[in-house]
């Protein structure tokens, strides 16, 4: 599994030339860092005397944010499989008419499972841009910055993420899907975006 | 060594309500792993007929991203131990006169290297954006998109190490290393949002 790479080793199999992990793994394993900075500033709030007003609601975003993690962690290996399933679906045998026929579901279908698992990414991320959004607003002072630093992380997964929704969506012919899926699509580009401008309009540096 | 954890056990680490690695080290792997992605599709574009003009630049582009990325990984390690310095700093004796004085020179000290790392940090994240932009511009097509994503890495990169020297900054009493600092983080910033602004906008799905 990627997530069991070292950091150093999982960079290493990024930069080769086999396209999986790319982007998409990318986008999942910088969801899973905006929620891990978003544990750290909940953790370091919790249990201080100063801070005791939030100190319930600390504990259930540290909670919320280290389930996204564990999901979007998991999104680093099936996002690459996902990629692999087309890949796969492609290399059928086209030789008669029933083939043919095979051949093309099994690609559309890919190409749909394909297109979810970023989805799924991106929404996860966005999640946790609401929660970076609480961090900032009342978590420890001293680490104010790095809920800064998560909804820049969630911003590019949300983003990254949205990238390889579109490249899929392009090939696939079911339209109402499409149109669907490109509607949340768009929202959650634009929130995304106001999100993190928002969150860091509140940084005072 | 943090980049010999496994992905899993550094968000871990992260996550913890430990203050290292925060969003230092983050900015340092996010710079990391957008000069692995920019390898990634220099790789795909090295060797192929149809992007036998951009050749020799993509094995130029890896080669340069390889060794930033290299660079990268190590400030991970580096950031956290420059935080650790600060801390120990403020950790010496205090009883005599002499014992202050030496106190608060040391603590200046390591500000200045706390916040000299970040810098670096930014700089090099920012050297990677130029990158990123000539794979989107002359890369292989079926990766353009990841090369996005190594832009709006790069960028997060930047901006979340500024936040560090900054932080580090506002404690320092040396004016006139406080206003060059000041003069290359605002370049930094001012050009790394608008160099993705100008990648991203290059991307047509």
């Amino acid at each position: 599994m990627l997530i069991d790479k070292s950091v150093s080793q999982f960079l290493d199999a990024t930069a080769s030339n086999d396209p999986v992990p790319g982007g998409g793994s990318i986008a999942a394993s910088s969801g899973a860092t905006a929620a891990a900075l978003v544990e750290m500033v909940a953790n370091l709030t919790i249990g201080k005397k100063k801070y005791e007003d939030v100190n319930d609601e600390m504990k259930e975003i540290s909670k919320k944010a280290n389930d996204l993690r564990q999901q979007l962690l998991k999104y680093i290996d099936i996002d690459s499989e996902a990629f692999n399933r087309v890949m796969n679906a492609y290399k059928l045998p086209k030789d008669t008419e029933e083939q043919k026929i095979v051949r093309k579901m099994t690609i559309q279908n890919a190409m749909k499972y394909a297109a979810s698992v970023p989805l799924e990414v991106a929404k996860k991320s966005y999640d946790i841009m609401e929660l970076s959004m609480r961090v900032v607003e009342s978590g420890n002072r001293n680490a104010v910055t790095d809920g800064a630093v998560s909804a820049m992380m969630a911003r590019t997964a949300v983003l990254s993420a949205i990238y390889n929704v579109k490249i899929n969506l392009s090939s696939i012919k079911d339209n109402i899907y499409v149109e669907k899926v490109d509607s949340e699509v768009s929202w959650l580009e634009m929130n995304a975006t106001n999100k993190e401008k928002e969150i860091l309009g509140k940084i005072e540096l």
